[in-house]
């Protein structure tokens, strides 16, 4: 019985409780650890492209720190060499809804995602469904402008990232 | 479709995906702040009394805000007056697996759970499966003789919100 | 030899070593933590009026709680009530320089300053050099225009705490 | 006018306003992050030989990042290559008095110590008056005879951030 589900239980699953799920802000720093850049994904969906954040469930049997390995890899790449802090502490959690209206908004389940922020020393290409990852200074980021190419969620959860790292 | 599950489904989910709890320490402070003593349940188990934080699941479509309500009025009593902080932040998050020794321990599931510490106003009366809420200082939680009254999970948290209030 | 310097002492000092100091978001939450409203200080100035967080220095001898508490009292009244998280650790610090360009800005002095979000309680009115401590939702405070009412450094740690609050 | 004071300036300092200090842990991890040993200076004092956590003075227009990496570099030679965080949160804070009874105590001053962990990823050697630069793993760290080598303060400090790399 592996960590990976069927479609149909899936379904299931994610009518009955909330998932556990990652939302990751990548960013390059420099020698003194303030942030150069902050790495968002172009993603085509169904509704043209957007800009995302990397983000993704924790497996049945799976450590956040391996989902959070894991969900880098596949989005920039397997020699990101993403630097983990040594505390697990998220700065944030985020909750999700199949409800319109109450909070941030996803029409396929109830998920609590933890949210970090991780630095990434290594080569970053995009990989799986992202056609793309470009890196933005914490200005760019700032901008509606921007932000306004990302899903609401997680924007609010960038903003979020841009204030603990004291970029806002 | 509500929140609560059969135990057939509850068994189904828990072999699928990791189950979304909460784990809290109930304090109680001094007018600037300071802890002054700390919460613990007594509880029957098959295999004896021991000792236990508030923990519980989060359910389908429920807030984490409304788990850590809920379960404290559980164990508390319905006037023990919750203080949740304006931020959703955990101190540190937990991580159980049913297996024996990678971590902590839950032969039911594998949990994340959310850490908080929360100061309670009001009092205090054992509810539900509680025998007793019984109330000791920092200087008493650090004793080995005390911990060793908690299963070694609960144990670990109660160190580290005993580290994160300065209390080691 | 009391905590308080003569005012040439000060001035000595300020120009040899940085200054602990507090900034304070004063915060209503409803009955499950959420914030509800952030109380602003309408100050006075030289150059007219302005928006202010609970801001001063640690005094020799001061425990950080201690400083919290005093400055709070001085700002908002004496049975403001305030609740302090039992966790010390601020949600950031703010460094300010005595040199235009180089960050936040404080033409007296280098300080490090400690922050908090701080919830109260009790009823709050004006105290000391204060005209009005005013009430704002979080969405009224995400607006530009009352954050131009505040000077830049104070609308960044704002920002910071809406952040740390999820009200982004 | 430089940030270096003389004997007696910092001597005129010291009685008269809290000091700004850093704190740091510094940290080897394995590539998820997690925490593999520890690194205590070993020290000769007056009164002996004890082990210590990098720690300091935060200096007059110095930014809080550039002290840490000054003490890092001080103690821990050139090439240790330090990890900071792109958050400047830090995960405690430590407050010294002059005054034995009172908490952390240090004769020389009162201090408000910001206390971090930092991961090093390059060599670290002996520099300054460090006789020696030792990796613990967390459960050396965890043991009483360990901490007794050390002063209590610090020896609390650690104990704190064991916690909040989860391995208390």
């Amino acid at each position: 019985m592996g960590p990976w589900l069927s479609p149909e239980e899936l379904e299931f699953v994610r009518r009955k409780v909330p998932m556990v799920y990652v939302d990751i802000v990548p960013v390059r720093t420099d020698e003194s650890g303030q942030v150069e850049s902050i790495g968002l994904l172009l993603e085509a969906q169904d509704d043209g492209i957007s800009r995302a954040l990397v983000t993704g469930r924790v497996l049945f049997h799976e450590t956040v720190r391996e989902a959070i390995v894991r969900h880098l890899e596949k989005d920039l790449g397997p020699v990101a060499l993403p630097q983990l802090s040594p505390s697990i502490q998220p700065f944030t959690i985020a909750e999700y809804f199949p409800t319109p209206g109450s909070g941030k908004y996803d029409e396929r389940q109830h998920a609590v995602s933890l949210c970090y922020i991780v630095p990434v020393m290594g080569e970053c290409g995009p990989a799986a469904d992202t056609l793309e990852v470009t890196w933005f200074t914490p200005g760019e980021v700032r901008t509606p402008e921007l932000q306004a190419e990302m899903n609401e969620s997680h924007a609010q959860i960038l903003r979020q990232a841009l204030g603990q790292m004291g970029e806002l």
